[in-house]
């Protein structure tokens, strides 16, 4: 059993503070992992807030965009060896059976049996608990492995950011000829710019205003335009063929339907908080658009997202914080004061 | 000029009443058809009682399941000739030079160039007026002809619920190994388990009660559900690929998204009153499921859909009707007491 130095809250309105969590010992398919980076994702901040209904077992340690080394492994791992570079993202385990999980896409597991890094149940019926700690134990088939040319620190925020973009991207054609915009210029955005331009697409960036447009520009958008400004829609009236909202926050899903051009979708991965939007199906129907929601992307999927991120030099642009500044972190977060990613240095834990 | 006789409703709470009204001289490219058999949309009776907001010209004469006789061509027209079984569905026109026309989507067309059949206005200034009425001038480009062995009681409906079901289940590829959910029986919902069955798709019907259970199994359907009872939603969970809602009134959208397996689509093609459907999030991210929207469907499109129909024996179960039965007939839909399609017998106008 290894003890790990973790940051816990005790609850919805409670601040980080110093905790040590158990990790179990290694099953024969398990891989331990020293945590060198941890991402904050805005999940993190939804979960450790309470926000998205369901009851939250506090205290809770988040943390699902995780870079380590292998340290120890089970005794019939055959996937990882002592010393490699690994990432753990959005879930270590699903039931591994359906038709689901057998076509690599497990975080869609007919079960629903996909235990999330942390606030979930694992298999053994313990809590988990995620990445803001020092030490984690997964099973090797949820374990990807961090290529050569992408820095642990920057390959963190590729295992919820990187791979929750990179999937509807994929999955929805994102590549040339094809007009995507991307929603929000935070964590996710950010990333969702710089892999669709990977891909071959025509990016156009729709933030709430023009602060970021320079950075947008550079990350590869073709495009950068301001959402407070109404002539925007007017603009850019039936122009995408595909939006990627990463915006958690609620926002006027009919205005942003009506920039789809002819069977065009808009796909939601950012999740708000629990309550539905309003959508007008006249927006739907009058284009034959499509409006949808993609979650995270199967291990497969995320391996294939690091490599060609790997590939194509594609790093989130991050800044490393210390794990004392995990709550004026989450701060600046819900003030989109992040430029565009936080990464926790899990040495200072 | 031709002084048709029609069937005209004044207001939102008028009845109708006899009317004349003038078919223009025509163009050089026009086709006269005579009328013999209009169908009953729903979308007639919310037009004629002024529920999709905009204001609505009054008189109008609804209609656009237009069954008839071509009884006179301009001097250019070359697709159709004198004495012809003709159909005109829900737009008379449109652009014709825009991306989506030129492919065939005239429905969709970008110049938003689509006089409807009724309530619309044509390229020459007039308001369009429809089907309740025993002559019609349409461009030949946007008449199409009806087989041999469709009667034209029988064609009149496939014009628009004919199209506007078979045009999303060709869309979202119904076919062999597909699971297919037709919501509601209606007019649109008994066209679309015919169709989808058809196609070699495995269809379940899913209607407010059983009432209509047995009609539905010999349209084709597999099964057939009550959406009253709760358990069918437990039952059906993850279960479609493909969810076709013809129910113009609102539904509780995320029950029914629930029911769609991974990448599943439900296609709206029932138009509701103008107000948005509350749409949650989780509903669509939790499987990559899509809300989409589907409209009629274009002219090629529709002529298929005729081929379709022939080649398969498919036809509406219709109640012809006499003209002076129309207000009647509107409170029999809004009542669901119809099976399944009425049709106006213009020789009674």
């Amino acid at each position: 059993m290894v003890i790990a130095k973790a940051r816990a809250v005790d609850g919805p309105d409670k601040l980080f503070r110093k905790a040590e969590i158990q990790r179990r010992d290694l099953d024969s398919h398990d891989v331990l992992i020293e945590i060198k980076y941890a991402g904050i994702c805005h999940s993190d901040i939804h979960t450790a807030h309470g926000e998205w209904g369901g009851e939250v077992n506090y205290p809770l340690v988040p943390g699902h965009e995780i870079a380590g080394i292998v340290t120890d492994i089970g005794s019939e791992v055959t996937k990882y060896k002592v010393g490699e570079r690994v990432g753990v993202g959005c879930m270590v385990d699903s039931c591994g059976e359906c038709e689901n999980c057998r076509q690599g896409e497990e975080q869609y597991c007919l079960e629903g049996n996909v235990p999330p890094t942390y606030a979930g149940v694992d298999k053994y019926g313990e809590p988990t608990q995620g990445g803001y700690s020092t030490h984690i134990v997964v099973t090797e088939d949820f374990v990807v492995s961090i290529p050569e040319n992408i820095s642990l620190d920057e390959a963190a925020p590729l295992l919820c950011a990187g791979i929750t973009t990179y999937s509807p991207l994929n999955h929805w054609n994102a590549g040339p000829g094809k007009k995507v915009a991307v929603v929000g210029m935070g964590g996710l955005g950010h990333m969702a710019v710089k892999i669709a331009h990977a891909m071959g697409a025509e990016v156009t960036v729709l933030s709430q205003t023009l602060s970021k447009r320079e950075d947008g520009l550079q990350f590869g958008a073709n495009d950068y335009y301001a959402t407070s400004d109404p002539a925007t829609f007017d603009k850019l009236a039936g122009t995408f063929d595909l939006i990627i909202n990463t915006v958690s926050a609620k926002i006027d899903m009919n205005a942003y339907l009506s920039l789809l051009t002819l069977d065009g979708t808009l796909v939601n991965v950012g999740a708000p908080p629990a309550e539905p939007l309003a959508v007008n199906v006249f927006s739907l129907i009058g284009h034959r658009r499509s409006f949808a929601g993609s979650m995270i992307g199967g291990i497969r999927e995320t391996q294939e997202m690091l490599n060609f991120c790997a590939k194509h030099n594609i790093a989130p642009k991050i800044e490393i914080i210390s794990a004392d500044k995990i709550d004026e972190a989450y701060e600046r977060v819900l003030a989109s004061d992040v430029k565009y990613r936080f990464v926790i240095d899990v040495s200072t834990m």
